[in-house]
């Protein structure tokens, strides 16, 4: 199944209902987390992607599909916890290799901060996406199953990478139609 | 990274602890079940090979590496449910594509009757499973993240195919190297 940044942008818009689980593998926990997320279209002319390709000295006409992405739930590990967040995404397509590109992020998973991730599709149309942070790297699965349902597999690593210290699934399901 | 049949049986011998979220779609339900698995290699000559083979008109010299998967878990959604079973699986290489072909069970797992499912590799070197059954279609993927830890996404579909019921993630961790 042919898949390329552009179309899993698009396939990808709209309201989703998460229901996560997180596999603390060390201690063999499992945490439940539900919540709503919202991915939007972001104008490639909007100034927080161009700024955002600024600052990674990439020319902002490179952006393809840009999108928002927001999120917000609760876990029944800390039912006191605020799990909310936004972030904007750019991807980067790789001018010479096809479905492969880095994903600029204004604000990262593992770690609050700025992150640029690489990308790639598998021949069966898996975004995969590996980020490496200071103090850990991340690896994200992400697929369809039908156009309303979404699986998503994330690993949080040691920085090393060989050590997984939690691994999460994610089911989503779509709630609302791309705006 | 390329796989083969028997690279991935030889790699998945041995004792593994799983931990295991169940997504039930419907009821935004979830479910978490711990067990462990036993992955032991079978003789070809094995007569529970050589029988299975037989029942599918199959010449049971095409068998390659068999091996016999017991597991014994326990579940939140019933403290009482006995979650224990054992089943011999039979690799059938397709003689004429690569990394790809079928695998005979005798007992299934979204129905207790044997089954013959499909099996290929795809490039990243995940294993992906389909089955189906008179009432429902099974998909599994399992990939290694490294040679102790291994992970499984299950899909309990409706026999049309489309329709997903339950979602599964497995995070499987060796405990026991290879008998």
């Amino acid at each position: 199944m042919f898949m390329n940044i552009n179309q899993f942008v698009e396939n990808s818009l709209g309201q989703w209902r998460s229901q996560r689980s997180a596999h603390h593998l060390t201690f063999r926990h499992f945490e439940a987390i539900e919540s709503v997320i919202d991915i939007v279209a972001v104008s490639p002319d909007d100034t927080a992607v161009i700024d955002l390709c600024k600052s990674y000295n990439i020319d902002p006409t490179q952006a393809v599909s840009p999108f928002q992405m927001t999120w917000e739930g609760h876990t029944d590990w800390d039912e006191n916890a605020e799990m909310k967040g936004s972030c904007i995404l750019v991807p980067i397509p790789d001018r010479t290799i096809p479905n492969r590109g880095k994903l600029l992020r204004d604000q990262g998973y593992a770690e609050t901060i700025p992150a640029a991730a690489d990308y790639h599709f598998t021949d069966d149309g898996t975004f995969v996406l590996l980020t490496s942070y200071d103090n850990a790297a991340a690896e994200e699965k992400i697929w369809f199953a039908n156009p309303n349902l979404r699986f998503r597999v994330s690993l949080i690593k040691t920085s090393q990478g060989s050590g997984v210290v939690t691994a999460s699934f994610s089911s989503e399901i779509r709630s609302l139609p791309a705006k």
